[in-house]
């Protein structure tokens, strides 16, 4: 497929896309019993990180199963920002992820956030461009640095994920550092969420960026 | 591992064991979101059917969602039998399955089952013998005819399992007619599943057969 330049405006519409409370309800019900019924849950911050110079979109994301929404198995906080031809998404985790459990379905809790709680996650931004179907596409860095820790075995990250105006799929993946073999991840296939909420009216869009 | 011979009161033994309400709870909770989280529900006929000469145990059997406990994606009607050196579970469909969706665990309604409501799955019959460790293993019985329809792809299934007095493990895969590739299944493992409730006691053990 072609990769098409993004611009900074794609900032602002990949983080409208993105927001939004998603599931994969259709995709478990048509393959049992092979897919959890999963969540995921992408709130616009209510107050930008101070960084300097403030840039892009703040997201806050859960991932869990549907039958836990209040304890996610996932969570990050997540800052789109326009880079030249693309897009990249960085990826921060939460110091103290327990204290949010839940907040992005109640995202006034999302207003005491500070940059001190953050720590951003080296190796594991996703790199993004537009496609010619009126989609971004995108997958983890270069470099095989994103490490996932599974069972006390380490595992490097690999990621892919398409986005929409209504969907997202994802397929995650974790690789052996050292002879490359798939340690863990979905052999059926990718994650095929679709949106039941949108957020995105709250996406702050005067913090875009126009690097 | 070493098989150990069945006897003819390992019919009870097993049904005993599988008679429950199983689930994967612990399972999907370690490992998210590889794992869905499963029940199965294996309930002992009330009214056996009147197969000529009657032989053996019979259980009813449903695999759903947690969530959609009263819409299972498979159910089946087992019945197990002694024959020589091992046992045999051989799989019945029911013909209006859909007439019996919750049944499991509301068994006063499979009182109204009659022999010719049943279908045998021809090519499906598990193979058990015991194991050292207390347990029964089992797997299809070899021929490649077990056929398994997933979005319209014909599959022949393979499935391994092994049964405790508390728990059970699964593993089903399809495969490819011709390629013998796999077409779908579990690429993080077994099903593992542990009971919840026992119905062990509704096993109606005067119906073993002694062949």
């Amino acid at each position: 497929m072609t990769t098409i330049q993004t611009t900074p405006a794609d900032v602002f519409t990949l983080a409208s896309w993105l927001a939004g409370d998603f599931s994969n309800w259709e995709q478990a019900i048509e393959n049992p019993p092979f897919f959890a019924h999963i969540r995921v849950c992408i709130r616009p911050l209510p107050v930008i990180p101070s960084t300097e110079p403030p840039e892009g979109v703040w997201l806050y994301s859960e991932q869990s199963y549907d039958f836990e929404l209040n304890h996610p198995y996932r969570t990050a906080i997540l800052n789109i920002v326009s880079r030249g031809d693309h897009l990249e998404i960085v990826n921060y985790k939460l110091k103290e992820a327990e204290n949010y459990f839940g907040a992005s379905r109640q995202p006034e809790r999302l207003q005491e956030l500070t940059p001190e709680q953050l720590e951003k996650l080296c190796g594991c931004t996703m790199l993004v461009h537009r496609t010619e179907n009126n989609t971004f596409k995108g997958a983890i860095e270069p470099g095989k640095q994103c490490c996932v820790v599974r069972k006390g075995k380490s595992t490097y990250l690999v990621n892919e994920f398409e986005v929409g105006e209504h969907f997202f799929s994802s397929l995650d993946r974790g690789h052996d550092p050292e002879t490359d073999e798939r340690v863990w991840g979905s052999v059926a296939g990718p994650f095929e969420f679709t949106k039941k909420t949108s957020f995105a009216t709250e996406v702050r869009s005067h913090e875009v960026s126009s690097v």
